[in-house]
């Protein structure tokens, strides 16, 4: 079975972007696709209408309580036409362990896939093809019941909005560069038994001021670590955190904290396929740093939707400062980036059946 | 100097509810007063409007990344028609506090009460008289900018609502009534470096899923312990604890996980006033355990502004369960809810110089 929606075209479409002006999630597409739920009826009323405002009662419980989720993709276009989605299922599965969580109703994961579909279908003029731009694809839900009390409401809307996005770091050639991090060893970013490893707003609401930290220490991002000791690496800035050390490829583990990033998994499978040696393993800081003291921090990338893979070039903790790589792109993370850009925009062989056809 | 705000007048006042039918958070005023914040004005076009819906692109950042915070007070009615408020320049340094660690701009503590008192200027009509009933305030703040990306906002809007309410639980002469709580050991409400200080949706919408399971187990709210050893008591639902053993008044620390309420603040003055043993101490839950083994936990109460002092009649374990003053409401918890609700109602005697009269 297969989910259609009837399409509201727009009177007014609006004039497409220069693609070589885009910035990150500023321009949004003519049309956007709703979809109810109500304890009676479910899902229901899903549909393709005009982008336009929503109209919400000062009440309406996420402005309050915060009750909402999102997810992130991207669509590609491809040298013979096509229009390309990446695992578009991993979001479906990861919006269900958030939805658990934060006691907003399943969603069926081919419901959300072909709303995906649909919606991309529509806009797909709207897909920008210079090097490193996208269609940036937001599902996200938010509850609309009106009422003040804390308690799950009984009312929620499902919507998808598209955005034509250029690099998340502005880069001159639309490829990747190389970030600096700061080591965060105040604020944390989620603790065993929180909203860790869901995608919520209130996680990303709540890292906004070691972020403000980062930038002026004249940082890109944060290195998050564990809420409980503050000494295990977690996550960088939003997305996840990848170390190579002697060669040793390794990344924090699934434990409640961490975002199951669709691009980590992407990654992960990526080096086991190519016969590296990986670990999901708590990682203490002071190896890294000691590694990078050591010249033994062979290189540091962070993965994630928005900037695919992103390479760092510099850590900085409180008291001291190392560069990675001489400041500049790891050898494995422009590997992946190439690798992992090639697959999405159908410039490289799919060799492990990750994307998905919208046309 | 003082604030003032022009006025436009509903032409479609809605009926008055009947105060025996109230619940919490149902039912709106006529009105609500918006002040807008720009980097370029400051806070700014302070006004009072119809009440109505907020017209909210779908890339609002408040939908997508809950940079946003809220307060809460209350006005009563006195027996000679003054009206007041509780403390509410408590609320506006706590509102300043949540901002800071939210990357919300400060927002001047006169601007604040001055915009409470001049919407329940207004608003005056709709405050309920019944016992246990009072016109409950909620201000509140979103950052509206239109964009998708991890950073604070530069635009925003300071919304109060009001909402004539009932007792936060049923009770049926208004008064208080003994709950029953839930002890929880997995989920967690807030970690050290997080925002549990903070007045914020992602605290509220995190807690859910554990309030779901305190309901299923036949309580009202859960008890959260801390998220480092979850061995510590913090609050209770979205409440402050306080435990009574062998006659020492036990509440959590301000350490920045902890809400830090009014109502808790003012309990802990009412207490030192009375000359009660007092302490703001860590307390073991395996001391809380003991106690109510050995028949020396002499009540258990919530603190909050919604539902001013709840007493606790049965604390819940995985594995066991309390009965506290004979599952009834404790002696201790009775003279602060009849004090503080006096004072809050202009019926007793204002001895700490807590209300400020709006008229």
């Amino acid at each position: 079975m297969s989910y259609t929606f009837p399409v509201e075209r727009t009177a007014n479409p609006k004039p497409k972007p220069d693609p070589s002006t885009l910035k990150f999630g500023k321009t949004f597409t003519d049309h956007m696709l709703i979809i109810e739920y109500s304890v009676e009826k479910g899902w229901h009323d899903g549909r393709i209408v005009p982008y336009g405002p929503l109209s919400l009662d000062p009440a309406t419980s996420v402005l309050h309580y915060s009750q909402q989720m999102f997810e992130g993709l991207k669509a590609y276009r491809t040298p013979d036409r096509r229009v390309l989605l990446f695992r578009p299922t991993k979001n479906a599965e990861r919006l269900n362990k958030t939805n658990e969580r934060m006691c907003i109703p399943e969603m069926e994961p081919e419901l959300f896939v072909d709303a995906v579909k649909a919606i991309v279908n529509v806009e797909q003029d709207w897909i920008p093809e210079k090097e490193g731009t996208s269609l940036y694809i937001r599902p996200f839900i938010i509850a609309d019941e009106v009422f003040l009390g804390v308690h799950p409401a009984h009312h929620f809307k499902f919507i998808i909005i598209c955005s034509p996005v250029g690099p998340y770091y502005d880069s001159p050639d639309g490829g990747i560069i190389a970030t600096s991090i700061y080591v965060e060893e105040h604020y944390v970013r989620a603790a065993m038994g929180g909203t860790g490893f869901a995608k919520v707003g209130g996680n990303y609401a709540a890292s906004l001021k070691a972020q403000e930290e980062a930038t002026a220490r004249g940082c890109e991002q944060v290195l998050w670590l564990d809420a409980l000791e503050h000494k295990y690496v977690e996550e960088i800035g939003t997305s996840n955190a990848f170390f190579v050390i002697d060669g040793e490829v390794i990344t924090a583990p699934l434990l409640g904290t961490i975002l199951p990033g669709v691009t980590r998994d992407s990654v992960l499978a990526l080096l086991r396929h190519w016969g590296l040696k990986v670990s999901e393993r708590r990682l203490l800081i002071e190896d890294v740093r000691k590694a990078a003291a050591e010249g033994r921090l062979n290189e540091v990338f962070a993965t994630g939707t928005a900037a695919v893979i992103s390479p760092v070039g510099r850590l900085k903790f409180a008291d001291s400062e190392f560069a990675i790589n001489g400041g500049g792109v790891g050898e494995l993370a422009q590997r992946l980036y190439d690798t992992l850009y090639g697959v999405q925009t159908g410039n490289k062989p799919d060799e492990l059946g990750w994307t998905v056809s919208v046309n």
